[in-house]
């Protein structure tokens, strides 16, 4: 969390090495940055308030920590600018949306809007899109639903990373699944999580403390369990929830298929191991669908 | 698979212990011995649709195998008779059932039959039902919404039997998710999987086998890992999906937990550790809710 000269204070625990910026001066500064590179104002906030509650929340991985990446997205002109999302085709509960290739958080905040606005007229709302990009934490968009007083989801597709129970290929991605429910006296459910052992950025974090990672974890080019972090973030791969097959991994991979399912599939998008690389910038993407549903 | 007189016939393989019933003969075996308790003709035959495509499927665990449960559910009259499912509340696109007190497969069909007929008018359809009991497999209910064509999910809560990541007490069950859509060339995927490690008849036919249980799959009294069947069936009980904390045990546990919004909380049915144990027929159950979804 660097890059920023007004608007810092010293921590009060006296650790000079630890700052704290106020929550609007950072939502500011990734907004500046984005017009930077030719967002327009509106997407600059909509990607702004996702990395910002990514922060808040906790998922430094995929707050600011990615603000160069979404960036490159414009440079790159992988990502569009001058477009909105759009509908394809709906009913009175479901839709289908055109992200037009437009940042993921656009895309995503566009169709779990309407989700909700098919909720609260159908009583459940469920949107696919196709034309996104990555589109932050998935728990950003159950939350948006659950904030108002909605049981929310979110899916989305990512680039692959896993590799299926007795396979060696890198197949599908980390497929996250997001449920949130609001509870009593202001208390939530949130779920949000990987459908893979564990987020690749946990994979990373050990290779860079020179760590070995717990078996359970990842696999070699042979499909077989490694403890190295290094193979697992070159041509190796993670391993679905549950681990080895003895222990159920099959299970993370058909949660991983179901999310595929709900995004690459049902919205006609890019789809598993056809999906780019994002680090590269060496495509486009073509990512996102979700829902959420209300109350009965 | 005992019990039938007519219609056997020696299998091919020549093993003089292995016989083959015509399904048809398995059905009305069912329905007859469920008539000679109490049961309706219409209710024993949902109930003998879906054990004898449990047993079809390879699930015996959850076929003919369970016949005498569900007899003993009316024998003791802990399961209603002279009812039928009701519609409580709907939208366009979701409804409140209420089971009565029913057959879960009775309840179970009604209640996806409704979706599927929402589905079609609204592209969506979310059906979440209270007073319901043991619905069979998942995988029955979302495979009907698959046969016509349709992207089908069944959810259902379960008598405690998952102890969290970090406890020692049973608070969730087995919590299974069943997601089915149809492929291209008459291909299909069918996911239907319980959100512990394994389903505890797993650890039954370990325990018969006299053999260890792989760590992972079960705790002690203590929370700490076991590979003693008989712990695991005792007071012990499964671990989630994912197994230990430190291969993301809590996943699966919030998988559960899902679940258990969707179904007991949802509908305002009994839920968590307040579900009594099928099993010892001493309580009524007031289980199950599940959706089913259509394309966009």
């Amino acid at each position: 969390m660097a890059g920023k000269a007004e608007g810092l204070s010293s921590a009060a625990s006296g650790d000079a090495s630890l700052i704290v910026i106020p929550r609007e001066e950072l939502h500011a500064f990734v907004v500046r940055s984005l017009e930077k590179v030719g967002a327009k104002t509106s997407h600059a906030r909509d990607l702004a308030d996702l990395l910002v509650a990514a922060d808040y929340r906790g998922h430094f991985s995929h707050g600011l920590n990615r603000l160069e990446f979404y960036m490159m997205d414009l440079v790159t002109k992988f990502v569009a600018v001058d477009a909105e999302p759009e509908i394809v085709k709906q009913t009175v509960a479901t839709a289908l949306v055109n992200g037009n290739n437009l940042y993921g958080p656009v895309v995503g905040k566009f169709s779990m809007d309407l989700a909700i606005k098919k909720a609260r007229e159908a009583g459940i709302g469920w949107v696919t899109c196709k034309g996104s990009n990555h589109f932050g934490i998935a728990g950003y968009y159950s939350i948006r639903a659950m904030e108002q007083g909605l049981l929310g989801m979110a899916f989305t597709n990512t680039s692959p990373k896993l590799v299926p129970t007795r396979a060696r290929t890198q197949t599908l991605g980390t497929g996250p699944i997001s449920v949130s429910a609001p509870a009593n006296n202001g208390d939530s459910m949130v779920l949000d999580m990987a459908t893979t052992v564990v987020a690749l950025g946990k994979v990373e974090v050990k290779n860079t403390l020179q760590e070995q990672i717990p078996l359970g974890w990842g696999v070699d080019t042979e499909g077989k369990p490694t403890t190295d972090p290094k193979i697992v973030l070159g041509d190796g791969g993670l391993m679905p929830l549950g681990g080895a097959e003895e222990t159920s991994g099959y299970k993370g991979y058909g949660l991983g298929l179901m999310v595929e399912v709900f995004c690459g599939i049902l919205s006609g998008a890019t789809f598993g191991p056809f999906i780019r690389n994002w680090a590269l910038h060496d495509g486009v993407a073509d990512l996102v669908s979700y829902m959420r549903k209300g109350k009965n």
